[in-house]
């Protein structure tokens, strides 16, 4: 088995068992953030998180080394991602990548944000016009070094 | 001019102003994340900001037409972007896509959230191990029709 | 089972019950168009639907929550389509595509014809030079939000 | 000139003088949807609309020649597009392709759409919660030869 | 059984029958060039037909419902074919692109060759030099609909 | 002036002296098919036929020195054609391409058509139901050499 | 059992048998570049020496069919090679790509040099500063076809 | 200048003066094939070579430095080449890269031949048959270090 | 068994005996850089080396073969690198690649560093700010040959 | 002017003024791995550096304001290199980029090495057979974050 079968068969008990990710979030003890990205073969878990997955998704045995070994990460199969909702997420990116930019180095200097000192949170805005997606992320500034 | 040459003009003559974009963005009456966005030609602006622009830019005077049209949006030149800081945003979706997929379709079914309908907020949040970038988004969730 | 693999199984069930896309409709309840598209892993339905569904294309158990959950959309195998029917409409956007933003920014101002809340309908329409395809196409318009 | 720089003048020409596309296209005599499409090189003119076209519009005289040369067509900078408006019409193939050739051969048999025989109209379509973009389209089915 | 996998089997039943394709043709009772394209999985068949290559290539009974249903067409594995024989054919469209389509427009108007009302014969030219091989190709032209 | 900027300039000379292809091949002495594609850039003239040229179109001196030269080959500028008409030659090659390789190696083994030692014709095919376009092609066979 | 299955086999019985690419050669009679390059699923063989190699590296009987079938020809799995032996010639093309086509048409006049008609020849050059891969390629010149 | 409009302005010079690669080649003191290689921007001279080349071309003073610099390598547009007679390189490796890989390796270990450590020579072979081109290529082994 | 499914084998067995890849690396006497690139498929092993690992890692018998032969070398299975580790890599050479090849050259001239006469060291770097990863690389110039 | 235009402009000035990339970082004060970067369009300077640039390489006034920029970085106009000396390094990630992975998270868990908080150095190692490119790099290790 490797770590996309695991995947394959995580969604899959996840669907038998009717599981929500926030129930497996929560029996884990993470942001449901990290333990979906985590099930979907994104981010690592430590031994004792592992164990949990393991029994409360019915995995076979040598699930848990894979679910700490560190990821190969990627989740889009193309370049540009086909999927509508992931799309959107790409859009923004083309749309407001270089407003990204200029607004960060406006306010920090020549730099990033990282992408791994990370955390992020998704939930639901109440509008009276139609409910809103939320999302939150904070992530490290780095600046570039000098040398 | 075309609307490229014209954002070449805008940069040019904002750095010579010595104008930040939170300035230009004041001067137009709405927020710096999409007026950086309209100066960078993905979103377009009403007559009388763009009459703000010209002047505050010293922009010729065929550049307020260009500025009220909506314009061909896409800011990346390659489909993955090579930038260090934007694509540190790419990464986000290559490493989070199908966790936001999850996660927005447990919570509210089946559906996106909109990249039209659409704002963010993006400050700086101070921290003791180095401050950190903040990014609030807020999408109408628009489900899929059916009939 | 995967969502590729039921699709499979039901463009071959249906192939030996020989049933056409229309009655499936008519047995389901919703339009051709859609329920064609949910078949084919585009979109998804509802409990009562799924097991219509399993029951008049003899599917296995599994399929029902594999027919609910939102599957991860995109049919074409490469960015352009080879098969000629489907390229044809490939061509459209390629030869009218910045017609289609002309007239719709002319008619709306800026924004974009929604492609989640949309619906379609295609048939035949007779004519003495040879019958044509017919379609109809209906998306809401999405205004740019000001902020 | 060649005929990308004639389509920058159109277009140029086009905001200073304020006119609308279906008002060129009334002048022209034919449908909007044709008339933008030419005007942005994609469909070709007669001798008589070109002569039009020239006036109003005020190009050069060398123009009338380009607009009744069969253009080279495609209007598209990448495969998948880029600006929103435009992608949403490829994600509609990318998510209803395997529908459209489903639906066409069940009626038809085997064969296609002409992309050639093919005329469509845009129009607003009025609704409670919010107008909608309407588009018809007519192509001729176009049955494979058997030899 | 899906249609690539019918196509190997054909291949391969027809080497071990040691059948050429011309006598394929002659027992389904069309030309050589549709029924070679057709058996490769890019032309579909009538019942009659199907049921002459099921018995002659020795296929399966559902091998019937696959080579009537219209396939999903494309027979090359990336956009430029890499097989020295089919990619003389590509080097020709290269060469002679520009030129296919400041003929048939010199001579017929704005519009395009069928490649679905088409229908071609490939033979044996003898010559002294070397034979040479004779390709007719005879496709509908399909002028632009005007509206 | 390098090749591809004559190219432009000879046809731009073409539509303002109203000359067909057809006609500038009568004056070359050469077919329409071998004329057109040189003078787009895609076959060599020698000295006589290019002084020809140089007169019939009023090109500049160094003209004939580009027009002696072979030339950097290949007028598409992207893998896929996006030019409906020269596209349709591509979507042959992609449907028929398996088909030309199996009836060239079934007649003559295992070789090759020359895309070099090569010639073809187009020229209308009256028919009642709509003209059509005729194109014979003729290149040698060039056997894989044995060693 | 397809083509590239058998060249699999080959590549696993050569091992285990341990045959040099030399020896295979000389029992069947050929030069060893051709036939590595028809073991690899790049050449075809006559039915004598598809006889030998079934012997010799232990086929099952239908291999003899596949080794004399012209295969579908071209073994890099991508564009620009990615082993950094094969990438070094891809290299050389990138480099001296121009250079080939100027001293080919310097010496030849316009035309190509056959990959068809061609044979080559691959062995150690002995140096005192490290030995040296020595290759010598022949292949027929073809002049374009004036017509 | 940079280096592209250098090699554009040689290439002129070149067919205004009338000179060979070879007499450019006498002149400079190096073989035809690197010395065609340099003089198209793929590698570089030394400062009395670059002299030679400036006085012979009617070169501009600042071609010198240009020359003497070691340049941006690669001369291919695309990553497959589109002009024939450099496809047919491509495709030789292509066909034979597997082959190349498999005997050096059989005749020398794990390694490759060098690129840079390399030399050819290109020459006319004479053959009743149609005179072919004979290419004789030498590159250093180099094993792969083990550490 | 081929090479990619020998690396997935030693992969989990590695996970299985929970070895680390510098124990595997003392066992087999090279380096922990060549030893882990040889397991992963791109590096080879000599014969006594191959046993050690066969043994260590309890593969089957005909790894050793495998793991002696030179490997089709490429560890990355998209030209940009998806996951955000090796990414970062590829990063440096977008951002520093024209300052390696200007740096090389004013060090050495016109010439390389060899990827094949090449050693590295990866270590850890103890930092009060944080530990750093440290590498060393160490390839051999070559100069292009003149000729 | 452009960042890229500048950068053309301070390699010409460069050559002219024979300045050498080390003597340059001296007078700007850092190491000349970050200068060349920075000059070549990668990296920003803060306004007293950008001052000596301005003074040494003869700039115009403008050219501070772009070097004190953070620039939109990517210096490889290919995602493959083609380039042989910057190849090298691309082939380098090729191979070794599974094997960096592995060790770096063997000595520190999972997470990267910064690309941004990096340092490098490039010098001559005198080797007897032939002297060596010798680099250090040192990138600050960022664990992925738990939340």
């Amino acid at each position: 088995m490797n770590r996309a079968e695991l995947t394959e068969l995580i969604v899959a008990n996840r669907r038998r068992r009717k599981l929500t990710w926030a129930e497996i979030a929560t029996a884990v003890g993470r942001s449901k953030e990290s333990v979906t990205a985590g099930c979907l073969g994104q981010m690592s878990f430590d031994e004792a998180e592992a164990a949990v997955l393991v029994g409360l998704l019915d995995l076979p045995a040598d699930a848990a080394g894979l679910l700490t070994d560190p990821p190969y990460r990627g989740s889009l199969p193309t370049d540009v991602p086909s999927d509508p909702l992931i799309y959107r997420f790409y859009e923004l990116i083309s749309v407001y990548g270089t407003t990204f930019k200029e607004l960060i180095q406006e306010e920090f200097g020549d730099g990033i944000m990282s992408a791994i000192d990370f955390s992020m949170n998704l939930e639901r805005e109440p509008h009276p016009a139609g409910d809103r997606v939320h999302i939150t992320m904070s992530g490290k500034f780095l600046p570039y070094r000098r040398y």
